[in-house]
């Protein structure tokens, strides 16, 4: 049996920006508990507090990591640290979770169920308001190096985690699906909570105050400029402009609602 | 022989920012195919769509990286993913690129000639839209862990990649040469296109409304505030504003002329 | 003796953000030099020639990495690059410090006392304007890599390394303490130079216009909304409000009064 050189991995999902030193300080816990440890930044940048996009964010990013118990997704958007939320950790098929347990986790999980959970034990004083650095890095640094869940916690129920209320569109009486924008990226795309439409030009799709005829398969069919609903690469309902902003273009943000309906 | 602890190096150099889960679904899909590949992100910041600018910063970077085959620079700035350009593989003396081919490659190819290329070829079904998780990652992944070329792809004509238009600065009829504003950094200060001056008290530097009268070494040769030109860290002639900015103070930005004369 | 799993750490700090191409050519230049660095970003948004930011940021990262000759922390805020401020190389008891001896390095160094300290040594030709790459890069990773500090430099006294002026809160007549904001997070959280406060409702702070009654434990213990004095996780006095931003509220910034008066 040769050297493996594969090593732990831990990924980090974040509120904390990079201008602080508050990720580098998390780097800087767990390269001492878990020298070998990989650590691959995810984002620093979810805005501050945002539990929905964290987890809308994380949900598009585990199913692609290597499985193992070797990988660890350590996620830190908190507003309730120092107060009363659980910090837990989570054993799935495919990954070990480390995070608040207030619903951040609770996109990926869905993908990828929970087997085992514990609330994160301290073993030294903490800070009351940075459990980043004092309390989830060293657990996420121990159980990447080969720690038992029973070593940095105590049982709970997977059943009794947290989950985000659900987002899943409606059937509405005239047979259309209203759903929302979940999330909209960098380019100014909105990415609906309506999951895994087909690619059919008997759909029309009203966003803002714009009507989009046909689902189409990518942005790449229009011209530069054109407005397209399209499915994207999480699986979900996306609206775009082609090399331009969506979100712009229309004035639409998170929250803000879509329809599909059939062309009669 | 000892063990070389040398690993894999690939590069990132995106349009996807870092607040959405695109970077890191990437990273995710190269450590479950390359687990020992050590992934360095040069920069997720590109303007979107801005493929001029990705190729700037790619080349000022790539001749920095220690040469060998298991240098792979990964690209992705994208404006026509899932249409008709091509995805790409170049193998060089110094590094392999994995890259749509839209010229993005093309200056720091002119640094590093194309030996081989090859055009992607994906082995599984992939999304319209996310090529950069689905096609190109995969295939930087394999490259860096050793695969060959045609293990990745069909051979094509390096002579056929697409090159940008170049931007050479012109000589006039009066003898001034006349260049362009190539990029605008962090700091303000303009980098044109205008390669290896070397500084000399006897030009003079047209840029915005204002007269630099003189090429020099360094903006820390002038007072804090003062307007300068000099010979910048990539070798190309810069104008900057010592502790200021340049882009500010003059109104000028990426395209914007530069023109440069001798005095008489 | 087994194989060491450890590596050597790089982390960096510098105003460079990530637009551009100057981390990655100083990530280039390391790993040609020492290809086992672990190198890791503390922060690349550092504001342009901020030096006071990096030190204080960098203070609050550098306790919480593993301590070791193979811990290099580099750091490039270089307003007067290509001036005759000093390139340094510090070794300390926990770490070995790169950077330009400007004062960007002292409130770390105040924690962790200099032991010996050199003045970088060119090997070879190197741009005016980009010492990072050319110089501090260079001499960080053949530290990390094992290299004494006079195979980088010449020696200097550690006791002449410039240091910042002292932002000390002082003692005012009446008895209160008038200190000053240092650094404003990410979250708007006002983080002051008054060290080590105990939580204590006995106290007053006033900062802006208003009077915050009690300092104490975190945020958590007030509702959201709530601007609140605590003691953060560096050990500083802050002020936030809780899931919101002290600073948009408050109007309040760097170098901004803040005092803390005993309640009669």
């Amino acid at each position: 049996m040769g050297i493996s050189m594969s090593r732990p991995i831990i990924t980090l999902t974040t509120d904390f920006g990079l201008a602080d030193g508050y990720a580098g300080a998390m780097k800087g816990i767990i390269l001492g508990i878990c020298p070998e440890a990989n650590v691959v930044d995810i984002s620093h940048e979810i805005r501050p507090q945002a539990v929905r996009q964290a987890a809308y964010v994380l949900s598009t990013v585990t199913p692609h990591f290597p499985p193992g118990a070797g990988t660890v997704h350590l996620v830190v958007v908190d507003p309730g640290v120092g107060g009363d939320r659980r910090p837990v950790a989570v054993r799935c098929a495919r990954a070990t979770y480390v995070a608040p347990d207030n619903g951040v986790l609770s996109l990926a999980l869905a993908l990828d169920p929970p087997q085992l959970a514990v609330r994160l034990r301290a073993d030294q004083p903490i800070s009351a308001t940075f459990h980043g650095r004092d309390l989830f890095a060293p657990a996420a640094a121990r159980l990447a190096c080969g720690a038992s869940l029973d070593q940095v916690g105590e049982p709970i129920s997977p059943a009794g985690l947290v989950t985000l209320p659900s987002l899943d569109p409606q059937l509405q009486i005239d047979g259309s699906w209203l759903g929302e924008i979940l999330h909209v990226d960098r380019f100014g795309n909105l990415i609906s909570n309506i999951q895994h439409p087909i690619p059919n030009t008997r759909l029309a799709v009203w966003v803002g105050k714009e009507r989009i005829a046909g689902v189409i398969r990518t942005y790449s069919d229009v011209a530069p400029g054109e407005l397209v609903a399209y499915v994207g690469s999480s699986g979900h309902l996306e609206i775009a402009v082609r090399d331009g902003s969506a979100a712009a273009r229309l004035g639409v943000g998170v929250g803000d609602p879509v329809r599909v309906e059939g062309l009669p």
